[in-house]
Order: C-alpha cells, then structure tokens, then sequence
C-alpha cells in the first residue's frame, strides 16, 4: 500500500497537498512517499529520468504517481503502466516510458469511470484523476474497473550514441550538489579505469574513480554513481557552477590509443 | 485520524518536523500531510486564502492546522473551529476565517489544559500548543476538555466588489507555475464566455477558455481554476513574471456592450 | 516505529524519497518524519546544531537519522549510538554528538551485516547502509546484529567561552525568518534582564524579552527561544539581512557594571 509522488508542482502552494488528501479519502490506509515536487515545469523528461532512476528502491507493487502534464485538459491519455511488478501512473507523454519501459501492461485511464459522479477540472488531473487512480491500483482495484487495455504508450528515452567506439551523450540533470549524471553506462566507458578521455563541456577527465575522497578537495572526477551510470562531479564543490556544466551539456567517451 | 498542516515556517529549519514530532507523541496514529509551509512569513491573508482553496479535498472528520502566527506569545487567542465537519486550528487573526467561514462551533484553547504540566515556549506556539490540541481534536477528545466555547473569531474574506455590473477583485495568489489566482465567482464573469472584459495589470482579455491548450504557446489565458475561481496564465509559461502581475493585483472584469 | 530524518540532500532530487523506500521496504510500518534536508551541503556542524534542537520533541524510542556525510565511501566509521532512550544513526563526523552528547551506547554499523548479499554504492549511504540500519533499529532489531560496540564517537561542541564574566558564543544558525540562534544559555546571561549588554555584529541590545510583540515593529529584541538558548530577532523583520548578522557571527554578553 504505498505510493509514490514525483511531479512539476513545486511545495509552494497546496497542490500535491490536495493530491494526497483525495489518495486518503479513498485508501486511508495507503503510506506515501515523496520522489520531488521540483521537476522542472512541464519538463517531462526530466521527470522521466528522476522516476526512472528512484523507482527500483521501492517494494514490489508500489505505484508511481508521476504528473508533469504540460497538455493536461487535452485528450492527451490518461495511463496507467504495469512493469517488473510496480504500477506507474500519469500522462502518456513519455514520463513513465523510462522507468516503465518494458510494460508487461498498459491502460487508457477512464476519468468517469476512475471518479464517478464527481467534477474533474481541466487543469488538475493530478488531483482529480491521477491522483485517485492511484488510490485504487493500490488498493488492488482490477485495472479494468477504471481503465482499458492498450497497447502502446509514448516512448522518451535517453540517447547515448555509440560512433565507432565513441560514446556520445548529455547531461541529464543537475542535482542539488552540482553534481552532473548522465545515462552513460560502465560498460560503455572503456577497459582501463585508470586511462579514459572524458569530455564534458570544456573539462577532460582522464580517469575513473570510486568516490569523492579519491580526488583532492576541489578537483573534479568521474565516478559511477548511485543510478548505476556515469556521474562528474567536484569533491566538496559544484561542477555545474564551476564548470558551467548544465542539462544537454554534451558528454563525450573517447578512445584512448593503446588503451 | 488525518491532520493537514499549513505554516509560514518553511522547509529549511526543523520547526515543521518538531510539531509533528509533538504531534505524533500525543496521537501516534494520526496521519500527517503537508499542505504547505511556504506562507510568506507573516502572511495571514495569504495562510487564509491557500487553507480555503484546500481542505475541501480532505475527508470529513480531517483538523486542519494552520499557523501564520505574528502576534505569537500575545494575547491573541489561540483556536479550534468546527466547520462542515472539519477542525481548523490557529490564532485567532483571520488565518482560519476563509475556510471555516460558517463556522458551526468556536473554541478558545486554554494551553494549560492543552498541554497540562508541560512548559510553554513564548515563541512557538505551533509545536508548543496548535500542534498536540490538534492531536488531541483528531483522536476524538472532547473539545471542551481542552477549551472553552466563544462566539465569534477574527473574519478575513478576499473583497471582490459588483460595481453596476463592474466587478473588481484582486490576484490573491501567484502559484508555482506563474498563475494568478482571483476569487471571483464563474456567475461575476458574465453571460458570454467568447465575449468578455478582462483587465489585470496591463493585460486585457476577452474570452474565457478551459485549459491551457486552447490558445498558442506563450499566449495568456483566462479560465474558471481548479479552487473554482477565475485564473489567469500564460500557456507554457509563467504570467506573473512576463506581465508584471504579483500579489494584489487589481482585477477587473467590465461589461461588455451588447454581451 | 518513527524514524526522523535530516540531511544535506535537499529536495529538488529524489534521493531522500529512495532512503524512505528502503527504509519501508525493510519496516513497512515505519512512521517518517522529516526534519530538514536544507543543511548547507556538507555543513556538518550545521546538522549536528539543528538535529540537537529538535530530536527530544519526539518520543521516547524514536531513531534518527542524520546523513551529512562528505566523507562517504571513504573509511570513516557509520555510527548507530543510543542515548537519552532515543537511536541516533550517521557518520562518525560529529553530526550525531550535538543530540547524543552523552551516549549510553556506541556501535559501529558492519554494511555487510546491515543489508547482506545487497551491492551497497560508493557515494550515496544515506540509502544503502543508513536507512537499512535505521529501519532495522526502529523494527527493534538486537544491534549487535548489524553492528559491533565501539567506545568512542567524533565529538563537536558549540563553542561558548566564560571569560571572566564576559560570555563569548557565536551565531549557530540563520532560520527561515532570519533570526540568529545561538548557544548560550539562560544562566550565562547574568541576573537582570532590564540591563544587559548583548552584542552581535554592529548591534547592541539592552534587555532581554520574553516575545516578538514586547518591541515596536522592525526593532531587535533578544529572547530566550524555543531550544532554551539566546536568540536575536527583529520583530516582523529579517535580522540577518538588516543587520549583517550570519552564522558564525561573534555573541557577546559582557558584565553590566552596577548590575
């Protein structure tokens, strides 16, 4: 029974708030869990990556309440997606394809079915449908109650283009400690930790490392971070600010000759 | 057993933490959801104004705490208020007035009996009092063991005025996304959605859409939000901040030859 | 079964959301309740003062959790120690010393033992070895299962000097109004509230106060506030930006002759 909360709302004013209150009102009982409210707005893919790397720490069949809806009140679907047993809910813009990206199951949400009776706004359906959808899938309401099946949703993912040997990717988010993470995995990165060319912005980087502590104070590095993929950081610093590294920031791996 | 709790104590120092801290000693049970916390400090009729377009969305039976609390440590009272089945408590300075504006029952809370034996602090009445007399209200206790009835409680209600068919309001809330939010009614906007008067700032406007999607990109927009009231905004972008518009902005809405 | 949490993560990313999912996935009935996640990164000192206000608002047997950690994936020691009936759990930084300035147990948190057979990465604990024991704590779990007894933890102490009369502390923290916080006691403020000599940065104050309303609007007042220690203020004011005032910023009372 527990659901989680990731949307472009923010914590200023009481909409996610609202959201929980209509959850509670039809599971009382369901636990729920914060991803971010600070996707920026309307920025489905960055809501796309934070869900996607956040979603594999929760117990089988949470759901995932995931709204950044730039095209809310559009006849833009309403979805909910089952994969590697959790519940992803939001709009079919691509939010939940990179978290959900093998769904076992896919359903077009039926706003008169999933709240009957009750006015749903034009311009919050995270309170007013997906909000209370989620309330049910976590109940264990069948999906078919409120939903029908369909077969495909939009697809959104991270591109890392592997050219003879190099990889070529961005930066996808910046977090809160200036650190830069990409979807570059380990494998792509090369043999030889201790001989890389990595390129981002105008910083090289020459080798990988471990954590923070294996580099001076200040110096940047290159690290697999806790997504499982190719994060730059500066130790006790910020990369984004001292580098002027931002979102799309290009990332290039390089061969190294004899490497 | 649900409490919803609204402050201007923001999210950077513990103080939100240590009421629900107090709160859950007192009512292990209860379930705890934020509404928000980022009232400006102070700001009363802002507090007032977001509690009243939310706790509608709670379930009955909910208490509702709501500190904006600049005369703490006054004689100001401090208040539990029965309204269409929810609790609202707070100081007595208007904060609660626009949600339990029909008030079935008004309490004065007397913190010796809320808090019997335990110190008071002089500067934190939200941990110290408002926080476990809303415990105590949730687990069922009877109000009277707590506080003492009254009759009346400090009003504050948004002034949105009928001029011979001239309504003039103001913008009582800019949200996270740049909206401005108004208090007027849909029955003060006139017979004719294609065919309207809207002034705010500099900004003019003559219909009245449903969502965001109905003009182009980056184009304003009228339209009835999801508190019920008329909104303003901009489509994928943020109105206060291209058109000036901020808190208090005066709204008006004209007659329309002929409408 | 309530667990707090503090950290230097923020809120923009979704990793305090994947330390609450690990936490739940291992005590599903785990109450969470955050304190803050706005220490300034990697502000140990910070943390430690702001977990020491707040933690003895909860009850008896409640964990928490505090992960400022810029030492993580380095050999520093992860902590779980007991004191005052209450679980404190983080790095061996001196975070935790502030709350459990006078431990009854210390223990040193084996990763191997707190989440067997699972990968645990090199730069984000908070998630793979913090959570894991908090959760393992709350649930009442024998500590010398994850942990082995250790005698000593990294100690930090707010300095407040008595020099010969003359009190010399400084500004432990700048809240979300701006009120400076310090560490100086009530008993080291001298005998007669009506004359004292308090100075900070370039202001100098007279009296001590009981509350904001005992001055005029936008003057300084200095109070004995919420965590029992002296705090300096400007009613509906921000004393920081009026005066300059940071953290760090020097407190002296000096004796007040005839006093």
């Amino acid at each position: 029974m527990l659901i989680s909360l990731l949307t472009d709302y923010g914590l200023t004013d009481p909409y996610v708030g609202e959201i929980k209150a209509r959850i509670l009102r039809l599971s009382p009982e369901a636990r729920l869990v914060d991803l971010t409210h600070a996707v920026p707005p309307g920025d489905v893919a960055a809501g796309a990556f934070l869900l996607s790397r956040a979603w594999s720490s929760f117990a089988d069949g949470t759901v995932h309440l995931a709204v950044v809806d730039p095209g809310v009140g559009t006849a833009r679907p309403a979805l909910a997606a089952r994969a590697a047993g959790h519940w992803f809910v939001g709009p079919d813009n691509g939010v939940l394809s990179m978290a959900a990206s093998l769904p076992d199951e896919i359903w077009r949400l039926d706003p008169s079915r999933v709240v009957p009776g009750e006015a749903v706004s034009a311009t919050f359906h995270g309170r007013d449908i997906f909000g209370p959808a989620a309330a049910r899938l976590v109940a264990g309401e069948d999906p078919a109650t409120i939903a029908d099946a369909v077969s495909t949703m939009t697809g959104l993912e991270p591109v890392v283009e592997d050219l003879k040997g190099k990889v070529v990717g961005e930066v996808l988010w910046i977090d809160h400690f200036g650190n830069a993470i990409t979807a570059i995995r380990p494998d792509q990165l090369g043999d030889d930790p201790d001989n890389m060319d990595i390129r981002v912005g105008g910083l090289r980087i020459a080798s990988l490392h471990t954590t923070f502590a294996d580099v001076e104070p200040l110096s940047p590095l290159a690290y697999v971070g806790s997504a499982g993929t190719l994060e730059l950081a500066v130790r006790d610093g910020d990369l984004s600010e001292r580098f002027g590294v931002v979102r799309g920031t290009r990332v290039e791996i390089r061969p190294v000759a004899g490497a």
